[in-house]
Formats: C-alpha cells, sequence, structure tokens
C-alpha cells in the first residue's frame, strides 16, 4: 500500500523535496506576521464568496473570523515563527482536524484556486517565498485527500468486528 | 463539548503554556541530534522489553529501528532541527498515525513511564530541557488519548446514515 506522502507527491505533482522547500529558508522572518494575516484574510475572503455553493458550504458552519485565525496561526508556527497555532490549540493533527470535511480531490483543486489567487493578491510574498508556499499548499491539499481519504474506505466497511480489525490506517 | 487541547490538559495536568515550553528555547541546538536518537533508543528498547504484555504487543507489528527513526525524527523536527520527518513521511499528522493503535489512558501512562526513565537514563539531557520535554509528552499523550478516543466513538456509531452526519470530529 502507497504511503500518505508517496499519494500526495503522486496527487500533486509535487515532490516531497518541494514540497518542504519551505524549510531551507525562514520564511516567517523573510514575511512576518502580518503578511500571514493578510494571505489568510484574503483567501477566506474568497472561499466565503465562492459563486461555487458546493464548495462554498463546506466552511458553512465555520465563522470566517476563527478560520482565518486558524490557517495563518498554523502557517506563522509551521514557517518558523512563533507557535501560536499549538499554544492555543494543539497540535495542528492536520488529517484529524479535516476528517469532518469532504476532501474530495475536486474540493482540493477549488481550495489550490483560491489560494493562488490570495497569494498573487498578497503584494508582500516575493516570487520566491511564493512559489515554495504553492508547493507546499499543493502537495499538503493533496496529502489531506489521501489521508481523509482512508477515513472514508473505513466508513464504508460494514459494521463488523472482522472489519474493524482490518484497521485501513495500518500502513501509515 | 470540550476542545482536545482542554481535555488533554485536564487529563495530563498540564497547561498548554507548560505543554509547549519546548518552544520557549531551541531545545534542537540545546541537545543536538545524537541526544533524540540516543534518547529514542533508550525508549524503544524498554518498549520493545516490556514486561507488560499487552502494551509490549501495540508495537508487535512495528520493526523496532523504524520506530526509533520515526520518533527521533519527529522529534528533532519540532524541536527546531531540520524537518528530517517531513522530508520522508509528511506531515506528523499525529492523530491519523496513531488511529491503528489503542491509545487509551492506561497505555498513555504506560508509555510515559517509560520516556521518564528513557529521559533520565539519557544523560546529555539537562535538567530544564527534561522538564520541558516531560512535560510535552504528557501533554501530548493525552491529546493523542483525546484523539483518537474520537475515532473510538464513531467506529461505535450504528451503520446507518444518520449517525454519519452527526461526525464527532464536527467539535475539533
Amino acid at each position: 500500500m502507497q504511503s500518505l506522502q508517496q499519494k500526495a507527491s503522486e496527487w500533486s505533482g509535487v515532490s516531497t523535496d518541494d514540497a518542504f522547500a519551505i524549510d531551507d529558508g525562514d520564511l516567517f522572518h523573510t514575511l512576518g506576521l502580518q503578511t500571514f494575516v493578510t494571505l489568510s484574510t484574503n483567501f477566506y475572503n474568497r472561499v466565503y464568496d465562492d459563486d461555487e455553493e458546493w464548495f462554498r458550504s463546506i466552511f458553512g458552519n465555520s465563522d470566517k473570523e476563527t478560520a482565518i485565525q486558524n490557517q495563518y496561526e498554523f502557517l506563522v508556527q509551521r514557517m518558523g515563527g512563533p507557535p501560536l497555532y499549538s499554544q492555543r490549540r494543539g497540535h495542528p493533527a492536520l488529517i484529524a482536524r479535516h476528517r469532518p470535511f469532504p476532501v474530495t480531490h475536486e474540493a482540493a483543486e477549488r481550495w489550490l484556486h483560491h489560494m493562488r489567487q490570495a497569494l498573487d493578491s498578497t503584494s508582500a510574498i516575493d516570487h520566491d517565498s511564493k512559489i515554495k508556499l504553492m508547493n507546499f499548499f499543493r502537495h499538503t491539499a493533496y496529502f489531506l485527500v489521501a489521508g481523509v481519504e482512508r477515513k472514508d474506505q473505513h466508513h464504508h466497511t460494514p459494521c463488523k468486528d472482522a472489519a474493524l480489525k482490518q484497521h485501513p490506517c495500518k500502513n501509515f
């Protein structure tokens, strides 16, 4: 069985090295807190105004301000800044926290579409940082598609003890 | 419904501030790669030799050398060192990767018992770092108990569409 990482690279077309090139420099100190706040605000303004109702509705039960804060705090922490996210919410636990949502290939592409536009409209982000961030986002989106899909496999197993013993996450 | 973070603090007795005091300094540069390799080796040597068969058997399908590498690469990355874990395996996704295992309160305490001894037997770890690491481990262990328990709630729901709509992770 393929690892999550292998699936993420295959589906996204982004190698692991490219996905985690965010760690080569120190993106937080290059860009600063306000840039990440602006990026996440630009992103969720687009998402909550999306013409595509099927996508917009995924976020329907979440408050926009909270969504913005969750995202920029995660990004600040992941890009080398202070651990704002963990101080407030604990480990990112990315797959588990996305379990309630339909993270399909189509949803990943729509998410990435808005993020690409949000990056383009955040002028403080230089070209090199933009490429690193986009590779990270693209790989991570498909990492989540792969991770949440395993949950779905699990959902569809019949309610038998035998099925529980063959947990689809065994090969994580 | 309580957040994962609140449950982790309540059950572990470790506040979020104390759990993430690991980020106050730069533990990776204080301790160095070899110290984390030694810590994880000491830890898994104890785990794989545990007299308590119920606990030892949790790791029965995993290779000890791989378990050691997974742990020290995660710790190095989380404590401010190079992102060894993500380069090889992607995001830590701590809850999802623990889903196959019975992460009970009892298992958390047994895990912490071995980790406390592993820390004590790793002489390169100074007193202050040891306290920070132990608080991090204690809080994280119960964060995982809380996260994996939500999965279990899910397992135990009947196979009805209605049940799927009320996903226990909604309040993550």
